[in-house]
């Protein structure tokens, strides 16, 4: 682990880098390629990654069976999302999200993933601020934890971009990330960090000093394009935009990262259209020569 | 001046209320309304707003006959929008940005406008991260400042919402903005906040502590849909999205804040299809009971 400050940018390890499946639209119903996820998994360890991780509607065939072909691959699992949105108005009602949270963290733990990634959800419906939301989330954390721990699988909480503050995600910040986990303090909390959502503050190298080494699950890898034309599918390939990712990947390791980089790309129009293979590929290439 | 924390929400006076032109849509080209900006003054002051704030496509008739219609309807100034971008991939060529922004200035201090807003623009082009940006940023604002202080004008320097950051604003946070201010240190400087883009910011009241009193040339008035749809035009009436109005406008009178409250409001599919009556009446009921 490296612990002090870096004078270059820290090394570009392909043992640490890892696929979210989403990059190739994964995360939707219907992807626009006809990949089944056997294929994904040999083509991602054969074009370089290290690790993997998946969404639940890449677990169809059950989480055991698909660890397997991970493994055989010769990949690790990195992660599982995500949990449902605990709250906001695009929750469902607090036993379904419930339900079906302790299903999202069975799964994790069935496909042997250190973390399921958690949103959290916007604004309770009817208040106003972040404060009432900030309560209410802190109580269902707490209890997510300990059904988290109880399987042996952290809940990696990731801060979303101030635009989803009202819809997807109130913990908007680094900050607000860390002051929630500080307020639950359960050893199954840990922040997973996405550059999309965190590359604009200018105050991530203080917050990130607040956190714990080793409670950084992951850092997620992509760009900001500055011509973003939709709020959620239209994330860059690392290099195509304007975040400054080798500065935030050192400030990461500067202050004891040691989880993995994990490429999730969000992009409708563009990467979800194109071939698996070039994506894959892409993303390994960027990673080595723009991170 | 209020100096003290409150311990409600601070009176919601007409006299400080302004409304900017923007509301009804005259930020565009072409407006979906066919009021002249002399019936749009005089139905203003006659709803109950103080002051209002133009754009320059409200100027046409000439910045002196503009002012003088203001006058003769009982409205004072608040305000000129806005100057060119002065970075990024928006910005024109340096030599018809400064040319521009000269041109802005003076239109301000023809109109008697007290402050021209400065929405800065986004990352350098071929530059990542903030850093670069903000280098260039001081310089072009001190030059700026020095020119808005030559025809007694204010620029007041306005975050935006850190969704803008690669194409409108890399100022995107309350603190961003003081910081570039401290380091300009020019008393022709001055921030514009705005409920848009500041509501998720939890840091906001520890930002406006550290603003001196007077600084705040005005507090920009909408709501933040939950469900927002576009980057840039769905904006919210106060009241029917999830800004905490009533703690934001304490935090900032409890800081001294002495400017004008005003409502700004970019809705291309709901306020600007609405008759600008219906409009100005309900900014000003918005503002007593929502506020």
């Amino acid at each position: 682990m490296i612990s002090l400050p870096l004078d270059h940018s820290p090394e570009r390890c392909l043992d640490r880098l890892s696929f979210n499946t989403a990059t190739v639209g994964n995360n939707q119903e219907e992807t626009l390629h006809d990949w089944p996820i056997e294929k994904l998994i040999d083509i991602c360890a054969e074009k370089g990654f290290s690790a993997i991780t998946f969404w639940r509607n890449d677990l169809k065939t059950g989480p055991n069976l698909v660890a397997d072909r991970a493994k055989s691959a010769g990949l690790k699992i990195s992660g599982l999302c995500r949990s449902p949105f605990l709250i906001g108005p695009l929750a469902s009602s607090p036993t379904k999200t419930n339900l079906e949270l302790r299903h999202s963290l069975e799964d994790a733990a069935e496909l042997g993933a250190p973390a399921l990634t958690v949103c959290v959800g916007g604004i309770v419906p009817g208040t106003k601020g972040m404060e009432h939301s900030f309560g209410v989330l802190a109580e269902l954390l707490a209890s997510g934890a300990e059904a988290a721990s109880q399987v042996g699988v952290r809940l990696a909480l990731e801060p979303l971009h101030p635009m989803y503050a009202g819809s997807r995600s109130c913990v908007v910040t680094t900050k607000d990330a860390i002051s929630l986990m500080k307020k639950i303090n359960h050893p199954a909390m840990s922040i997973a960090l996405d550059v999309y959502h965190i590359w604009w503050d200018q105050d991530l190298e203080r917050s990130v000093s607040e956190i714990e080494p080793g409670k950084i699950e992951a850092l997620h890898l992509c760009d900001w394009l500055p011509n973003t034309q939709d709020l959620l599918l239209d994330r860059g390939m690392m290099g195509d935009g304007v975040a400054d990712l080798p500065k935030i990947r050192k400030i990461l390791y500067s202050h004891g990262f040691s989880g993995f980089e994990e490429v999730e790309i969000f992009s409708a129009n563009n990467w979800w259209r194109q071939d698996p293979s070039t994506v894959l590929e892409t993303c390994v290439n960027r990673f080595l020569s723009a991170c």
